[in-house]
Formats: C-alpha cells, sequence, structure tokens
C-alpha cells in the first residue's frame, strides 16, 4: 500500500500547472507561470545587438536571469542589488536557464540578436528553477512569434518544445516527481531534468544532499521525469498553437 | 472648452486604481496595486530586530525597497543586482518612501522591530513611486494588524493613512494630475505629494526639468493633489475596514 | 514677543555669507562659500565631451557630484571611497545639484561639453546642499565667461541666476529660515528651496521628519526661503559683474 | 574498427593520473594532481570555527575555493580578483566541489570546524572540475588523519572515497572518457560525474552543448565513467594507507 | 656657473612653506600645508577603539587616509568614490603616511585608540605626499597635545619630529630638492624621504622612472634631502611650542 | 666571534636559489623560483594591444600581477577574488614588479604590446616581492627571445639584467642579507633593493618598522645587498645563454 505526500499527491503526481500567457505589456513574449504554490514571471525581450564574444559571428545569442522578490520565501531574502553582488545559486540557475534554451534554438536563424530571458519568483515553493525553464520557453516562442510575424527573423529558429521538472528522493528513499519546498528540504537525492519535445535529455543535474544514489535509482527517477515533461509539453502545445506546426516543420527538416 | 488627455482623462482625473490584497502567501502584508498601467507589489515583512543605529533605543525601524523588473519599462533595463550596486534613483525613492511610511507610524509602539517594505514594479507606466507608497502603506497596515491580532503589539502604532499622487505641469503650461509614462516623460514639473489622511502634507518634491514654476503654480498642483488623494483615502479606508476605527482612536488620542 | 535662536539670530536671518572667487588654480571656475561655520569649495570643470546618453545631440551637459571630508562634521565619517560605494544621500544630493543648475542653463549653446561641478564640503554646519548650489552656480558662471571670452562658447547660455536656501519648522512649531546643523537635526520639518533669480521655484523638497504639515505652514516657509534668497541674488550679482549683463540681456531675449 | 583519439587513446582510456602528496609546506594537507596537461595545486585547511549558518549546530563544514591562474589557459585570462567579482563557473565548481566532498563526510565528527579546499589551476588542459574533486580528496583524508592522529578530531570522519571524472559525445557522436580541452571545447554532450567508492552517484551534471542526448547515451556515459572511476580509486588507495582501513571500518559501521 | 630651475629656485631650495593650525573646526587637530602651489588639508582624529587586529593589545593604531578633490590637478580626476575603489597610488600613499608617524609614537602611552589621518590635496603641483607627512605630523601632534592636557592620555607619547620631502635627478642628471609637478613628470630618479628630527631616516624611496642611478647619487640626494628636513624641523619647532619640549624630554628618557 | 642566523646562515648568505625554467606549457616565458623555501610561479605573456593610455604611443606596455595562493602561508588568508578587492600591499607588489621590469626595456622596441608578468606565490617564507622580481626577469627575457626568434620583434629590448633581494636590520642592530618571514617580522629596518646587472639602483624601498636607521646603516645594507644581487646576476646570467650576449650589445650600443 502506497502512502500519499503530505499535500495528497500520488508519488508521480505533478502539482497544478498553470501558464497566463500576455502576462504583461511591455516584453515582447510574458507568461506568469504557476506550478502548485510557485509562481515566477517570465519575459523574453529581443534586442538587436549580442553580446562581445557573438560579434560578427553572424549568429544570435540567448541569456537569461533569474531572480526572487525578497519576500517570495517564508524568511525575507536580502536584494542582491543590495548586497551588490549575485550569489553562486543564482548564477548557476541564470546558466542552466540560458543553456538550456539554447539548447533548441537555431542562433543563426534568428540573427544578430539576443533574446533576454528574465524570470522573476515572485512566490516561491520548490522547483522554481524548473517552473522558470518550462514559462521562458513560452514566454521565448511568444516573442519570436511576433518577430517572425514582423518580417524580422525569416526562418522559424525553435527546433523543439522545452521543459523541466524537478524528481527526487525522500528521507525514506522514496522517489517523487515535482517536489515543493518542503519536499525538497527534506531530501536525500535532488534531480533537475530539462528535456526537449522528442525526449531527449539537455541537462540532467543529480545531486545527492550529504548522500548517494545509485544508478538503479536514478532511472526511477527519469521515468517519474519523463512522465511530469509530458505534461508539460501537452499545456505548452495547447498555448502555443500554430508554432506547434512550425516546430514540427522545422523538426522534421533537421531529421 | 477644455481639451482632453491624450487618453481622454480630464486634467483633474486619475486613472483607475486597484489595491488587490493579501497577494502573496508568504508575508505578513502583500498587496498588487494598479493606477492605470502601472502594477506594483508591496509587501510587508516584521522582523523582530533592527538595525544597529537603532539597538537600545526600545524603538522600531521601517526601512524600504524598491525595484523593477528589467522588463516593467518599454526598454529592457539592467537588472541592479547584475550591475553591482543601486542607481542614485532607486535610492532616492527607497528613502522617499521608508520616510513617508515612518512619519505616520509610532515607532515605540512596535517595539524593537522592523517592518521591511518591498515595492516591486512588475509594469511601469509612470508614478511607481506614488503608487508605491499608496499600496505599501495597506500592506503596512495589514501586517501591523495580524501582529497587534496576535498580541504581538500591544497598541496600535498606525497615525493616520498614508497616501501619493504625482502631480505635474504640461509643455504647454496645463496643470495634470496623477501623470502616466508619456506625459511625464514631456513634463515642464514634476510633483510628488504625501500626504496623511487628515490633509497635511509629509513629503512634497516638487522639480522644474530644465524649467522653473511660479508659487501661484504650485498651489494650483496641490489642489490637484489634494483632489487624487481624497480618491485614494476612500479605498484605503474601504480595504482596511476595521484598522480605520483603529486609525480614527489613535487619531484623537493624539489630538 | 519673539524669541531668538540659540546662535541670537532672528527667525527670519539668514548667516553671514561669504563667497571667496578663484580659490584653486586648476579649475576653469572655483569658489569657497561660507555659510555660518558650513564651508564648501565649488569647482566647475569643463571638458570636451557628453556621457552617451547626450552624444550626437549638439547638446551639453551638466554633472554635479558631492562629497564630504571625513573630518567635515562632528564625528568622523568613513569615506564614501573606502566603503567603495556612495550613499543614497550624497547621490540624492548629486542629481539635485545637477538638475538645479540644468534648469538656468540652455544646453545647446554650450555645446556637446559636459560641465562637471565638484563640491566638497570642508566643514559641515546644516545647509551644506543649499550651499553647494549657491556657490556652485558662481563657479559655474566663472567657468562659462572664461569659455565665452575665450570664443569657444558663442553665445552666453545662462539664462537667470540660481541659489537655494533650506528653511524649516522646529519643534516649536516655529518657522525658520537656513538652519544651522543643531537646528536641522531637531527640525521636524525640513525644506530645501532651489529658484531662479526672477523669483521662479526650480525645486522644491519638502519632508515632515516623523511628522507633517500644512499647507499654510507651506507657505510661511516659502516667504522665508524668498527672503533669503534675494540676499544671495544680491551677493551672487555683486560677483558675477558683467555676467549679470549677459544674463539680463538672455532674460529679455527669452521673455 | 575503432579510431582512436587524436592524441592516441582509447575512447575508454584515461589520460595518466599522477598525485603528488605534501606538495606544498603550510597547509594541513595538500596535493599536485595532474591528469595529462591539467595540474591542480589543491590543499585543505582546517580551521576552528564554522561557518554563521553552522553555528552552535554541533556540526562541521566543508567549503571549497576554485580559481586559475591566468596563464594556466591557451590564452591570459584576467583574474577574478582584478575583476573584482567571481565569475558564474567559478562559483559553480566551487559549489560543486564542495558539496561533493560534503557527501562522504560525517560532518559532527568533525566537531565545528570548518575545512577549506583550496583548488587553484597551474596548468589547464581539460577537466579541472574533476582533478580538483579527485585531488583534493586526498589532501582533505591527509589533513583530517593529522587532526585524527593529533587527537583532535576523536572518530574517523570519512565515511567512502570520493572521485570525479568527465565523460562527454563529440560531434561525431562517438562517447569518450576524460575528455582534454580540445575534445571538450568540440563535444555535444558534457558531463561530470562525482561518485564514491561503493560506486554510488553523488553527482551527475551532463549538459547538451547546444545539443541533446539520449537516455541510452548516458548509460553508455555511465559505463565510461564508473571503468575510469576504478582507476581513480586504485590511486587514491594505494596512496592513503592506512586511511583506507579508517574507511571501510566506517563503511561497515555504517553499513 | 649653475642654471637656476625654469621657477627661479636654486637646485637645493625649497618652495616656500606654510602651515596654518586650526584650520577646522571639528577635528581634533588641523592645518593647511602649503608648499609653493601644494596645497592639503591635513586633519587628525581620536577615536576611542583599534582595529580587530590590535584589539586587547593594550597599545593605540595610527591610521592614514590620503585623497585628492577631482580638480586639485590640471586635468579633472574621476573620484575614486565614484569608480567604487580606490587606486594602488592612493593606497601606497596612505600606507607610508601612516607607518611614517607611528615610527615616532609610542603606541602604549596612547592606550586602545586610534588617530586617524586625513589629508586632502585640494591643489596639487607635486610633492602631495610628503607635504601630507609633514602637515599631519603637526595636526597629530596637535590632537595628542589636547587628549594629554585633558588628562586622556597620561604620558607623552610622540618621540619625535617627523617631516618628509622629495628628490630628485632630472633629465639631465641634475640633482633637484623639493621637486614641483612639472619636474616630478620629467625626472628620471624621484625619490620621497622621511626623517626624524634627530636625523635617522624613515622611509626612502627611490624609484628610476625607465632610468636607474648610482650609489653616488643616491648619496648626493640624501645631502639634499637632509637640507630641506632642516627647514621643514624649524617650521614644525616654531608651531608647536611647548610640545617641544615634550618631545625633548622624551627623547632624552628614551636615549 | 659572529653569530650566526637561526637557520644556520652567515649574515651576509643568500638561501639557496632555484630558477626551474618552461615551467608551464602555455605561456611565451614561465618559471618557478624557489629562494629557501618561497616559490613563486612567474609567467611573461605577450599580448598584441596596449593599455588605453598607451595606444598610439608606438611604445608597449610591461604590466605585472601578483598574488598568493591562500595557503603559501602559515595562516589561510582570504582570497582577495573573494574579498572583492585588492590590498594595499598586492597594488604596492605589482606596482613595483611592473616599474623594476620597465627600467630595463626599451618599449619602443616591443611595439604596441603588453608584456603582462604574473607572479603567483605558491608557498611563502619572506621575500616573495624581490623573488617575484628576480624570476619575472628570466620569464619575460624567455618570452621576448621568442618573440625575437619569430621575426615579432625586430630589435633586441632588453637593456640589461635585474634582480631583488631584500637587506634588514634585526632587534640586535645586525645587518642581514635576504630575510626568511621569521626574520622579516621581527626587523626593524627592512629594505628591498632593486638593480641593474651594471650595478645601479632602480628601486630602493627602505623602511623603519616603528623604528628608524641611520645613513651609516643604509650604507651597509646597500652592501649587503650588492653582495645577494652578484650571485643571482650568475645565475640569470647562467639560464639566459646568448640572451647574453644581446644584452651585452645592446648595452655597448647604448654606452
Amino acid at each position: 500500500m502506497t502512502m500519499r505526500r503530505f499535500d495528497g499527491r500520488e508519488k508521480n503526481e505533478m502539482r497544478p500547472v498553470i501558464i497566463d500567457t500576455e502576462f504583461l505589456k511591455h516584453p515582447e513574449g510574458s507568461v506568469l507561470i504557476t506550478v502548485g504554490e510557485t509562481k515566477v514571471i517570465c519575459t523574453a525581450s529581443i534586442e538587436d545587438r549580442v553580446p562581445p564574444f557573438m560579434r560578427n559571428s553572424g549568429k544570435g545569442w540567448i541569456a537569461a536571469e533569474y531572480s526572487m522578490l525578497p519576500r517570495a520565501t517564508e524568511q525575507r531574502n536580502i536584494r542582491e542589488a543590495a548586497k551588490g553582488k549575485l550569489s553562486g545559486r543564482t548564477m548557476e540557475i541564470q546558466r542552466l536557464i540560458g543553456r538550456s534554451l539554447r539548447s533548441v534554438v537555431d542562433l543563426s536563424s534568428i540573427g544578430e540578436r539576443t533574446i533576454w530571458i528574465d524570470c522573476d519568483v515572485i512566490q516561491a515553493d520548490g522547483g522554481t528553477r524548473t517552473a522558470s525553464i518550462t514559462g521562458a520557453f513560452v514566454a521565448m516562442a511568444m516573442a519570436v512569434k511576433s518577430f517572425v510575424e514582423a518580417g524580422k527573423i525569416k526562418t522559424w529558429p525553435i527546433l523543439d518544445y522545452l521543459a523541466a521538472v524537478s524528481v527526487g528522493v525522500d528521507a525514506g528513499q522514496e522517489e517523487l516527481l515535482d517536489l515543493c519546498y518542503k519536499e525538497d528540504a527534506d531530501a536525500a537525492v535532488d534531480m533537475n531534468i530539462v528535456m526537449t519535445g522528442n525526449g531527449e535529455l539537455v541537462e540532467l543535474q543529480g545531486t545527492g544532499e550529504e548522500a548517494s544514489y545509485s544508478r538503479a535509482q536514478l532511472n526511477s527517477l527519469l521515468d517519474l521525469g519523463e512522465k511530469g515533461m509530458n505534461e508539460l509539453f501537452l499545456i505548452q502545445k495547447e498555448l502555443l498553437g500554430s508554432i506547434d506546426e512550425d516546430i514540427q516543420t522545422k523538426k522534421e527538416a533537421v531529421e
């Protein structure tokens, strides 16, 4: 007999996911993604220039920034702007988001432009980095769509869907999908998985928290992750409508 | 015959103001204030200690921080956390918000605690600092209420309502109430007014932008400001319900 | 019967003001302004380029910096250079000085140049920001004069005189002109007024220090301020000699 | 017929690994680890206090820092001390090293002490973070040994061996063990594996570089990693001599 | 026949030196030292605590800070506070001033206090660091005197006079005393000498500027320096009056 | 009868000096210099551009950076990269190294290039700055040689050998050559001497540590320094082989 989790979920059950699109007025693309009690504003801004290391490459770039409101969390955090520097955690997450999105975009097709992704967590309850990636993909796709429709980008540059979930092993050695904060704080193993729409891995980051895990556990966690991922892709496809066809066409062209 | 403004408003007309309370889960008090297209998340967090300069004074402190999402604006702004320092504008606004709120709170009554006010602009269309003050007052009152109800604060410490509006003089020397971004950018005079519920001034900051203004104009601007302020106090009173009585009692005791 | 102030002054009496011109050898314009015990070195330096945001605008810029010697004050202050960042107070004052001076200069006439204003307080006894503005105007006028005489600036760009004073309300609800440090520290209301030679307001910053003030008090404070301002303009006119004519001509041309 | 790699290695072949112990005079433990052309000085310093968040916990902490000499690389890098901040890459690596080492140490047994791990790359040719972990484990074990022998630490706190290798997929979809810089720069997939002596995973970080990978590829990469890991454990065991017994005893006690 | 210098001085001639004492109101000791066109405000502030590394040592400390007004020089310099960090030159000078003063003070006699020396150059024409040391000694002696007279310091702690001059070798291999800026900029060798009243060396810093010098030249430069130093000690003795006796007594006691 | 030093050396005896050349793979020139227990990695990197202040001068530049591993010392030091700024000591040493090397190089001959010198102390036991200069000269000469041989630099630009030693006066007023850390910490006078191969002084920095010294002592210290310097030049000449001839030729041409 399986025990349910403290919030009543099955071990392989995601929290409810809602993605509100066109959440803000100014950005080219913006969403509010809600995963349980976690809420992240993701925006995509397209700028007509690239960072120095990409100049004259004929290719574009995708850069991501991540932040939390001071009171997104149970205890108020000091702002990184007030401290005058980013924490290692923030830098790690920013790099992860940017790298993940770049893996499904043909940077040549967007020209010498930067897509700035901003993920601002307004309420945190675990899984903020994975929610950021899942939401940012939608914001980016919408920003790109507007540029394609305006003729500024000639070829549809997004090669596949992209989403992320967390999985983990709790203190009782149970594997769980989509950890909330309380579960994450107690987990022995914490793993973030980023996947493309066709089921390939883009990022896999699995950490034993003063603990370790076997390859068998790794496989169970990946199975759980795939289940969650498929639910996220359904939501993305529903929202992105005709973009879906563009991605399909592109994927076929690539294959 | 009077010309209407570009958005159809009369010169003495505020934009619609909505204050959503209990907007976030974690803070002791939180609102989303919407003034036209300007949207600010204001939270109040109560911490059981004071900054070094207030230690052993028996009094509390109110500190405010203000920030904008990078894409709250038409053009994306570089994050202050990424630049590693706060701009002069941010510091000026933070100091204004904190000083304004402190003017209506009896700091002795809250004990050696800090009320942290965080104002995060998620969408900007002019008047972000005045919306921040008006919203932060409500968030603070709710946080204080929860502490009073829990018996942690013994005496109701808030002495009066507090709100803020902007007024200004446009290029054609017309005086306007509640400037949106487009009006603000072209204004010859830009003035922020912070007032208490009984009509006293707390802060008055009037700036000629490569221009100057007469005392007659100053008076017209203050009249406009008072009109807007009264509308804001009505909204605050409706939201704060029984707090209103606490403030009334306190005010009578003080008078 | 009116009480005199602790230093023997009437309520509407300024402290003695002395402006020593050509105080330093290198700057294009420099003064030492003394207001009672407050002493500020103000210099104006003209640089043949503008900040990035003004490039190719055909217009110049005026930028101000403000600092205090560590021992300008009763207690030694830590240098901002040693702390590695400017305080909010410093930034606020720098922005105020720059904005005030720009309001009386035709930036097109100076060409793509920056006038750097440096205000260094060597001894502080209240009113350092207003003394800085009053002194900086003279330093700037002298620097501009040398450039006009050298033919580097073709049209006299200064449109009017500019000075500043502080006024305030003390704990006993008395309105006072030109607060020294002791009065400022105890004031219920603290107001800085920046005016042009023809009596128009450029900046008005009135702050209730954990207090508020009525519009009637505001009017009394402005009356006091105007009295002080007229005394400052007399000193400026005496010093600037023929510049006075240039300003008169310019003002007539503008009117 | 399998193609050999550009440096003549088989796909599943490590570069030569040498660990020189007692490399420096002052630290409690120090090694120079050489992996092919990659050379890292790893030191372990034991300090009699813990960071603020661990105070009064009765437990110790392990903190790691990582740096490269400016000319460890083909092109000279600007020092992070000169830039005044750590890069995201450096922070990520530091956090990885610290977290990995903490997974095999019983922090209660070391008391309220911090083991500082410093990994300074003097020559870089790929795999600097994995070499750092493998070398740092040996430096840490030696430092701990000296404290145990001096009676300052009562119970042997290290639970198992720990090492790390990189694996990857090259542009031709070949899986490779222990990538040198040239291979790493061209890799489609780059994976760092940290394992304990009993074959459990501690960290798994697999990144598609503008690419993705299947679960089948993941499994092949893990097989390659295990092969390399076993070679590293042999070297560690040979060096650590009697420490090996301590670890064995401890492991048995734990199981 | 000897050539005179460009400003008419003999090679072994100092510029006129004036030390105005009690220049500022707040500091315990303050002077304005003028050496030719170089002008430095030197203040001494006594604080009742020492830096962490001196706590519980029973001894005091002397710390020095040095800065230039932005327009102390021909070209305006960017403020170090605006850049957010001190230059290497500033740090070098600060360390030199502090170390020099500490060499003539019995730190045990001042108790656990810090004497803060602030040297702010308001006009620079060469020799600012040596003028700072010469002036700072007088400011420090006066601050110490007030503490001795108030009974806060029991034993006169200053062991000897202290002053500094620059000497150098010009492009024509002529040795010069007290270089002004123009001479310093062209010098082949630049040397700063700090000496005690009894003719002992405290600091000697001689630098070949893309040049070198022989021991014979070193000796000539030291002879020149001694001549200048004797003139400075006469000025210091005249100013310090009865302090002179204290120093004499102390010196005899020490010898 | 003379007492030997605590490590058995005579007062005028250097510690053993070893310079390993081609220590690292990537830099144009690199050495590991060992002086007793002090070990410094010195590298020279040649970059095809100069700092802004040298642009279009037709001349090159030599810039030096200096750092210590955290555990080069008895107690672990906090990294300057972690603190976010360089200490005054580091800046002072960096400036000394760069200035010293520039004194023996004809900057016109190297063209608009920067020679970056990096001195990284991996083990410290006194004299790290002098060892850095002595080792950096060799690394630089080798880097320059490779550029001359490759035809990128047409004229041999190094005018003379360059080395550095420390000398000092101990508490018992004995003069010592080449102080180790223990001697340096207790010294009354600490002096660093930088000389060219023909016996001219380039830098002389002599500091009384809360002490002073006579001109007679200065002369004895310089005699000791010359003795050590001659031993260092022999080692440099042996290592640099044919470079020696280039320097001789150049020196004759200059004379």
